[in-house]
């Protein structure tokens, strides 16, 4: 009988009962239940762990399921876990990872424990690792396996047949096999679900499809995972310069860049790194959100000398230091609502040269509409507030000015980010805020020092 | 030879020859590059054309097509372009989509559209829409196909491989064929791929894995997507009450709820709706933003309310009006730090009972650190450049007050929400920059007031 789904509330009462067991020092329980679980369900409830927990958890884990278990973990907590293993250990670990998470485990190794490591393997996992570190990160390569089955164009199916009996049990998420000439050169697939459903006198070529598209080797991950989005593939091969087949990348590597791509515009808007580690320890967490707080105190320094350039105004008007922080909030929240619209277009690869123009067009016409909305209301809620109707309409004006630049800010900031390098993700709601604080603060103090004075 | 994939450069070229030939009239060039691209791309083309060239481009797309190319769009688009059309049109077009889609579609259309295109339809396709139209949306039952092929534990392979072969083509990203008793309970999976490389005398029963996981169909789609990929899945079956095959879930799907499912946490913090159109048209997209916006108002007013008073202090010193602004923004930032890792912990199911406690302990302690580090950074700035060591201290002093609130808030608001059944990713951001704006205010504010005057 099939069991039960784990779904994500067994899940944290599962946490519980580890827990509690763990408090009570029942170790040879909790090492007895983190046995009889699946890797990525032991991975999960490393990740939803304090660090302490984690700890003592990591160290409960059989070593023959630590390769499998590391697979499945985030970048944050998979480095801190294997900064703490031996050479020995982590090439041990080694033997049970699939070669594309061991390159990537192995590139953030230092060069000593790098070489240890390489030299404790076996030659065959070191032969099939050397060469997924010669790709670059972020690229098909580097998330490629190159476990294919490969098949000639001229054999019959029923030849393939035996064979495929003979060779025994294919790689996971195989839904296609290649078909080769005898250069390796990529001439099309054949999906496993055909073999079973076709006539088993065709051959090979009867029956392929000869418009099977190949990831050229260097592609971005990013642009990878947004074809197989596109196309609903399960698995595509990978190609190097000749169309030579190097071997193939499948959905769920593809699904992990989509999260990371996703909660990298998600995590980075907010100033966070998306590798953060939920349940990572204090000190560390505190130094990685110092960087983006360093910066927005310089950018508050900066609002607060606009506003320093206006100190006589201040000193004779009061009321408008109290009103003076509705324009750039208005301003912030309608700039980062373009600049979340613009970031997503962008990493979903729908903004180009054909549509920006028309895209940062649109966006000032919002802006100026909601501009027109929003001064109307301030003007008459201020007016109604400290009734003074001069006050009302140059804080009307003011917002006026600031939504309408926030609109064309939003939508060309990440663009000009996209366009010098610097990702729009990370950068553009900074540059953002600064700007709509800064002219928010310029306008409405600027206005009512023009004609309070 | 296998074509080169299509690059995110080569779709912009694309859209820029087709913005060319359209410009140019060249409607029937236009209409057959329409018609040899696959539906992934032209919907990719729609979803980044602005609207009057998607009018243009939807008038020349064929009717037999544009089933598949709607399944492929986003929401938003997908509704607009779907109430243009008749209720005849809408059905002809509904026989070439998946039974999820359709569904979907049907539920957004009025009351009387929906009943004519019912009518519409063939008697085969109103019964498997009706079944779909059951489960309710976002459930594990609104993303099943019914189109699963089954087997009965008893045969032998031989048997599976010849009523296959009679069979003919098997549905889209079937990877596992489920194994049912005679009233239809599921109690196992046949993978294809062992299907080929077993031996042909085995039975099903002999190498069915039985400890595979059923779906209950009420399950929220969340979480489904959390199990495919925590799981590696390609599909999965979907099961009733008595443990009763419904149908199956596909990894194309659960691909498009991850997406969505991050997206709606990115676009949500920034007051946006995860289905908002990116080339949408001016006036819908300014209203879709003003709820935001004027919830944004109310909390700035509550803000200036709060400065209100302490007008007094304002009027003696319009050195605190200059600097006020300085502690809402660092604990703004700080606090939606810690919101946004909250906020992904929620949504990865990572954080429960079991751990929430430790992780509001965690991030007090990081806004406390991260206060203490820039309550010594801004006195020793706001020291240097005002030359009041008072005035330091005290921004010092709010500063540490407003950190250490933020760190707390920012876990704890989330949390709440949840709670309440309200959407963190929502509200969370507005609720949050509330508070931290209010008690930055009251904290720098309320000091001066106390200490200076």
């Amino acid at each position: 009988m099939p069991r039960e789904v784990l779904d994500s509330e067994t899940t944290d009462q599962r946490l519980n009962r580890l827990t509690q067991a763990l408090g009570s020092g029942m170790f040879v329980h909790v090492r007895n239940m983190l046995h009889d679980m699946a890797a990525s369900d032991v991975a999960f409830i490393l990740e939803s762990s304090p660090p302490r927990t984690r700890q003592v958890l990591w160290q409960l884990i059989d070593l023959d399921h630590t390769g499998e278990i590391l697979d499945e973990l985030g970048e944050e907590l998979k480095d801190n876990l294997i900064k703490q293993m031996t050479p020995e250990r982590v090439a041990k670990a080694a033997a049970g990872m699939d070669t594309d998470d061991l390159a990537y485990i192995l590139r953030s190794l230092p060069d000593s424990v790098f070489n240890k490591v390489l030299q404790s393997m076996s030659s065959q996992d070191r032969t099939r690792v050397e060469q997924a570190l010669s790709y670059p990160d972020d690229t098909a390569g580097s998330i490629m396996n190159t476990d294919t089955v490969t098949l000639r164009p001229d054999v019959n199916i029923d030849v393939i047949l035996r064979y495929l009996r003979i060779r025994g049990e294919l790689p996971e998420a195989t839904d296609t096999l290649y078909v080769v000439d005898k250069h390796d050169n990529l001439l099309g697939g054949v999906r496993i679900s055909d073999l079973l459903t076709c006539n088993p006198d065709a051959s090979v070529r009867d029956i392929m499809a000869s418009d099977l598209e190949g990831i050229p080797v260097g592609m971005n991950d990013s642009e990878v995972a947004q074809l197989f989005e596109r196309h609903d593939w399960i698995s595509a091969p990978v190609i190097g310069k000749d169309n030579q087949l190097l071997g193939r990348i499948t959905i769920d590597d593809v699904v992990d860049i989509i999260r990371e791509d996703a909660e990298h515009s998600m995590m980075g808007m907010a100033g966070m790194d998306d590798d953060s580690d939920t349940f990572g320890p204090v000190l560390k967490s505190t130094l990685q959100r110092s960087l983006w707080l360093t910066i927005n105190l310089f950018a508050a320094l900066l609002a607060a000398s606009v506003t320093n350039m206006f100190e006589g105004t201040l000193e004779q008007f009061a009321t408008i230091a109290i009103l003076m922080t509705i324009v750039p909030s208005m301003g912030g929240v309608a700039g980062n609502q373009t600049l979340a619209l613009v970031i997503r277009g962008i990493a979903l690869g729908q903004i180009g040269q054909s549509n920006s123009r028309w895209l940062i067009g649109k966006e000032l016409a919002i802006g100026f509409l909601n501009g027109l909305l929003w001064s109307v209301l301030v003007f008459v809620a201020v007016w109604l507030w400290k009734g003074d109707v001069a006050l009302g309409a140059l804080i009307g004006g003011a917002m006026l000015i600031n939504m309408t630049v926030a609109g064309f800010a939003g939508a060309c900031i990440p663009l000009l980010l996209k366009k010098m390098n610097i990702d729009p993700a990370l950068a553009g709601g900074m540059v953002l805020t600064t700007v709509t604080d800064v002219i928010g603060l310029f306008a409405f103090l600027g206005l009512a020092t023009f004609f309070l004075l």
